[in-house]
């Protein structure tokens, strides 16, 4: 993965856990923290907090975001990277699967349920 | 999966999400309760509570383990049940990972870091 966002953002994610099916990212932020772009493969996000975030597609395009605390979704594979824009930390655990991310590491498409 | 637990348990087991790759499970109990014998595919599990457990593996041995809110780990396929010996309630995250899990769900070995 060139952007890896334990190496472009490593003050933001922090590996909880690997093996060779998985690893499992922590990411946690402060109001006004942003990311620079960087990739995930595809994922299972859960977030530990309530936060509202402006995410910012690899085109350039952005949308604005509230995400309760509490939320299970999927993450396609992509590159993107956000801003905390509220008043709160944005906490969000990653389940990234390492099968089949060959492929979906190829599929860099628009910030989906993207968080960070 | 022929003991699934939101088949065996499903006042304790919610499906949060489900796509093609993965079920992602929430378990939530009180002190004193109990789960039947059930079985896990391969899976990450989240903690989201401090709790307190005596684990049955499949072959009857049990073990009692105090586990640490906000810890991640590898739950590998096995089939066992739990009992919350503490006074906290058990509210863990499972991604269960669909991917090789035909291999996986036939190694029931003994509860290895299982929680509930």
């Amino acid at each position: 993965m060139p952007l890896d966002p334990t190496v472009t953002n490593p003050g933001l994610y922090r590996v909880v856990f690997e093996n060779d099916r998985v690893r499992v990212l922590e990411y946690l932020d402060k109001p006004g923290d942003r990311t620079t772009p960087h990739e995930h493969p595809d994922s299972v996000m859960h977030t530990l907090s309530t936060f509202r975030r402006r995410l910012y597609a690899a085109d350039g395009e952005n949308r604005d975001v509230e995400i309760q605390a509490g939320t299970t979704g999927w993450l396609p594979a992509q590159r993107h990277s956000g801003h905390n824009i509220g008043d709160t930390d944005t906490h969000v655990i990653f389940v990234e699967l390492k099968e089949g991310a060959g492929a979906a590491t190829s599929e860099l498409g628009p910030a989906g349920p993207a968080v960070e």
